[in-house]
């Protein structure tokens, strides 16, 4: 059934019908001008936003609607767990060509929805526009952190050990998978390669436990890669740093693409992006709690690098290349 | 200069150079990964969100592109408003044609800005983002209100006294003229009417005024027409209505414009939309003193009918057509 066929009444009633609210506080969902939301006592509130554009961020082609629809909340979440804080309420709003499939349009809220309850949030509003030709999907959401406990990226120091919560370049190979259907590769490492690049998990838990202990001096997601993510930190820390070839983790699935491409699985790790991995820094001291934390909740942690003093630069050690600079170049839209 | 020249890096420093911080308790504007923001103490949060698309809601052949960006923002404060709420923290996302001049991109911040400063808000952050063929803005925006003190849909009760807060149809004439260049009419009606519909204002503080002083039973902000956002008061509440043709406030440049094109003013002041003046409910008793406080402020109050059993249905007195039913219908996107 087109879009079209049941008017922008209809398809309100049909994707907030099916809106379950997960945490408390909530006052008013969907159904008045605005939503309407209690802060959690002591709270400060982080507020994010992204937008997706068919066929820049996203295509029909490449993921299922419902991926779309998880991914277009989960790259918000993750910008929240950047910060340490949890997220509590998001609008969406879908501006959507009047021809495109009904079930299209409820894959995308099914997609989200299973975003809503694997993270807790609630979807509390949105707007549904007409957008030929173009699906567009921007997704707003706000969380909640205790009060000076939010994670910047600005108090990283030269000595702080930098870490990231999880293997790097899944999502840039799952990429090359899809733009290359016919790359050989052993089906569980595709599998697991797509399934990095269309199904990312955001790292709630891990960002919250390091705010809660007060344990990370900074910390950035991985949307844009790592080297552009440790550039940002080492901008607002006023600091440099220096990365191990050796350290940065790779999982099997990306290794066996990567050799599919003849590619080194460490340029994407650094400059891929869509990992949705937290990088982070702690004082060489905290180190050891971090480590015994992590282990106890069994989340992963990679020690990776240090923090440097400015004059030092942005360097990787190891590898190939010997010792290196590392660019701070990420996707650029408009340029690219 | 084209946004394709500086990039996405340069737009937004471009963008973000010049935003101002109004309000208090904005710990991290843009520079991280979400922004921060402290709530006031007792209050709840309001949220909400609009996406304007080119070609459907607006169009740089008709608008400059700063009442653009002045729009895109006002919309979303008139939804704040119709809570009894204060705006406080807005994203903005904006998908944008590489091709697009960048004093185009420039023009709607300004528009966002002069919004931001007349409505004491900040902008926290948002996305840039390409978005080939067309010009895709959404602004989210979190508001404050007192715990408690949020003016809902659901109030109304048979008996209640219908008011707004300025003359309707206003936007609806000056979109007449926007789409029949020729038409005639006085330069000063033509100057007004287009002001309704390109530079519309939010009535904060109206809003404000009545939910402080728990005085309205049920609101809402007119930007369906008055039809619509009675039939949503009613539904919500379970009532109906009965509104006076004569007491409809039109303003003297809307009916200028309404008599070159042969139409009832009336008729856009029911199912025109986007005036985005309020309109409430309040008990017979609390109306003296809305009057006094009213006049004291110096806001426009229009009495103009009264809330009636659901069985009554919807009605209009007076006028042309004698005694009518008021249809719920407004602006459809996908059937329209």
């Amino acid at each position: 059934m087109k879009i079209a066929e049941i008017g922008e009444f209809g398809l309100i009633k049909r994707i907030s019908s099916n809106l379950e609210f997960r945490r408390q506080g909530l006052i008013m969902g969907i159904g008045d001008d605005t939503a309407v939301f209690r802060p959690g006592e002591g709270k400060w509130l982080l507020m994010t936003t992204d937008m997706l554009v068919e066929g820049i961020h996203f295509s029909g082609h490449f993921a299922s609607y419902e991926q779309i629809g998880w991914k277009a909340v989960v790259v918000n979440v993750s910008d929240i767990a950047a910060m340490g804080g949890i997220p509590a309420c998001a609008t969406v709003s879908i501006g959507i060509p009047p021809q495109l499939e009904l079930e299209a349009v409820e894959e995308i809220y099914r997609g989200m929805r299973k975003a809503a309850r694997t993270y807790e949030l609630n979807i509390v509003g949105g707007d549904t526009v007409k957008c030929p030709p173009l699906l567009v999907i921007n997704v707003t959401l706000v969380g909640e952190a205790d009060e000076g406990k939010v994670i910047y990226r600005s108090g990283a120091a030269p000595g702080d050990i930098i870490c990231v919560t999880g293997p790097l370049g899944g999502s840039a190979a799952g990429l090359q998978l899809l733009l290359n259907r016919d790359l050989e590769c052993p089906e569980e490492a595709r599998r697991e390669a797509l399934s990095f690049h269309l199904e990312p998990q955001a790292r709630v838990k891990e960002g919250l436990l390091l705010s809660s202990e007060g344990l990370a001096t900074s910390m950035n997601d991985i949307s844009d890669g790592l080297a552009s993510e440790l550039h940002e930190i080492s901008q607002a820390s006023n600091t440099g740093f220096v990365i191990d070839y050796d350290l940065i983790p790779i999982a099997d699935a990306t290794k066996e693409v990567a050799k599919s491409c003849g590619t080194d699985p460490v340029h994407w790790a650094l400059y891929g992006g869509e990992d949705f991995e937290l990088v982070f820094t702690v004082k060489p001291r905290a180190l050891e709690k971090v480590e015994r934390l992590f282990a106890k909740c069994g989340f992963s942690l990679y020690r990776i690098g240090h923090v440097t003093e400015k004059e030092k630069g942005y360097l990787m050690r190891g590898g190939p290349g010997g010792e290196m600079q590392i660019s701070p170049r990420g996707y650029n839209h408009f340029t690219e």
